[in-house]
């Protein structure tokens, strides 16, 4: 596989793109994360989630510490090419460093309040220890 | 509603945050836009998806050319607060300007190519039409 198709992508000004990830099965939107070319091209390459921590400003695999990893199954581009979507499988059945599936587990009700509508599936705690 | 719920949303540098829309009928996710405070409480008042547009610096009200407007089902707000998506009903089936469906309508193949999997439901120019 030749790399052109990641010339496709139009990357910010950061050289950056925004990446959704999304479950195979349930169809839920687990995380939002960045890539940059390199991670992108990982991603591909090793067919599992691999973004780019702005924060610590390096390549993220996704669940190198928790062990929960995103095979990746699909690929997809938007029509503008500048924001990516993942179709994983989400090992562990765990998305979020809280222990939750989906990092988007709270919903504004009526009163205008963040309700936290996802249980933890298991705490963060017995997630990392003893891990990286 | 008061809105203190905006305080919690972690806009970024430019006072935006991302935002992705998901079909509340098929689970597709349709499309990414950013949105601003004010675009942000507009969508809750209204019930009705409001993007902050970057290249015109101005509101776009989703549909508001085309008909298509996204009727909100649920915001909800991911782990690092700085993320929000939107359940949607997408009126008239299509939420890509092209014509489609979804916004991320090509998919790349084993062979290293974006190949486009979604049929262009209505041609853009009869979608546009006669519109502002």
């Amino acid at each position: 596989m030749n790399e052109s198709w990641l010339d496709e992508v139009k990357w910010d000004e950061k050289g950056l793109v925004p990446a959704i990830a999304q479950d195979l099965e349930t169809g839920r939107v687990m995380m939002f994360a960045w890539m940059n070319r390199e991670s992108l091209l990982l991603s591909v390459q090793e067919q599992r989630a691999i973004y780019w921590s702005r924060s610590r400003q390096k390549l993220w695999r996704k669940g190198e510490e928790s062990g929960h990893i995103q095979r990746l199954h699909e690929l997809r581009l938007d029509c503008d090419g500048d924001v990516v979507l993942l179709v994983i499988e989400q090992i562990g059945g765990i998305a979020c460093h809280t222990g939750r599936e989906s990092c988007f587990f709270r919903k504004l009700d009526d009163q205008g309040k963040w309700q936290i509508t996802d249980q933890v599936v298991k705490s963060p705690g017995s997630i990392y220890k003893n891990k990286g």
